[in-house]
């Protein structure tokens, strides 16, 4: 947090502004494996590995919710916060979002079991996501609701990366891209309580400088997953030994 | 942990011979970004981007041991650690690790605040170098100590690098190197304690899989620091948003 130049107290409108900025200027979707991705210029075993990796985040967003929802105070926002857990996790005979992304995994031809032992995934991949979860656990409610403000940016990219992966790749089809389509629905409501929420609740100005850090450090970590998966399996493309080798 | 082929008891011996094996294939001497630095294949710049981010490591080495002190039982066993907080802080007169290590940044050029700042890390580093603070905080004394055994191969490394080091680059000199010399010394002595440790307090095959699978944890953060640094300054050469620019 960088508190040299204390500013004074930013408008709930500022605030948002300078988040959306720290998107425009970090989200992954501008990261270059994101473009490959979406471009279809990765063969199938690069996809395998971006689908095996992304499943450790996946996995792992249940438990930053749990290990929140554990830390609100009301039943209000308790309620709140556990609509994400039945979006994750599912409920009756919906599927939830770890349910759906292995019928991704699944779609691209890498084994359930396999994906779900984790032993393929790339260390910083599994670094990444635990100091995700870690952040969520250990920093303030606060600042682990300005964490999840990522999905403000979340729609586009879905968008692209459904219209891009079915154009371009015969080995993907709608259902193995079933994962997207809800979440589209799922994270404007996500967005609208979590940007409501900090705006009311950052009531100084470190505070919100500590809601922006930690968008900042969220941007940080979906893009350190991409560089591990660049590095990998694009260029110079050297796996780790004991990683997933498409 | 991989339980589903249980194994008899290794011997003390064998499970050394296993601790050996894990190093002869993951130890990141074996790492490409390894190579070019030692042999003088790096600019000014990449040499103090691998000196910036190594500075995170060192400089959180005293909380990864203070954690694992708080929990040792008994006053041996905690002198015993104690040792390395006054390798890596000092005492008096005589620097200690971190601080040497700053003599090599300074060396390099980078000023001390700016290192201190931790402002240019690589988030890939932050999240290997946290992993590992947790990991020892988190996981049985035994699977801590044996995360630090990837000082049995360091007496190599060290070697190869200072004379690497001082043969290729003009902007390197001895006392910027000041680092390593007593790290010859102390790390032999970490070992002889701490693989002891282990051959004696893993009294079951499953306690000796942990043993095993901690210094493969270890191995593939130090591994991931080195993908980061490759990635983000060799090849493709493209260093996160906000992350340091020689």
């Amino acid at each position: 947090m960088n508190v040299s130049n204390p500013e004074p107290m930013l408008s709930p409108d500022e605030l948002e502004r300078r988040l959306l900025e720290i998107g425009a200027e970090r989200y992954h979707n501008l990261h270059p494996f994101h473009r490959l991705l979406h471009d279809g210029k990765l063969n199938r075993g690069q996809v395998q590995a971006w689908a095996l990796n992304r499943y450790y985040y996946q996995c792992r967003i249940p438990a930053k919710d749990a290990s929140l929802l554990a830390r609100l105070p009301t039943t209000d926002l308790r309620r709140e916060w556990r609509r994400r857990l039945v979006d994750h996790d599912g409920e009756g005979t919906a599927p939830g979002g770890v349910e759906r992304w292995l019928r991704l995994t699944g779609g691209l031809g890498l084994d359930n079991n396999y994906v779900m032992s984790l032993e393929g995934l790339l260390p910083g991949t599994r670094f990444a996501v635990d100091a995700y979860v870690n952040f969520v656990r250990e920093r303030t409610v606060l600042e682990a609701v300005a964490s999840s403000l990522t999905e403000m940016f979340s729609g586009k990219i879905i968008s692209e990366r459904v219209a891009g992966m079915l154009r371009n790749y015969d080995f993907v089809d709608a259902d193995t891209l079933s994962y997207f389509t809800p979440r589209l629905t799922q994270a404007p409501l996500d967005v609208a309580f979590a940007l409501d929420y900090v705006k009311a609740h950052a009531k100084t100005r470190l505070e919100q400088q500590g809601v922006l850090d930690a968008l900042r450090f969220k941007c940080d970590l979906l893009w350190a997953q991409l560089d591990a998966l660049h590095f990998a399996y694009v260029a110079p493309g050297l796996p780790p030994p004991g990683a997933f080798r498409p």
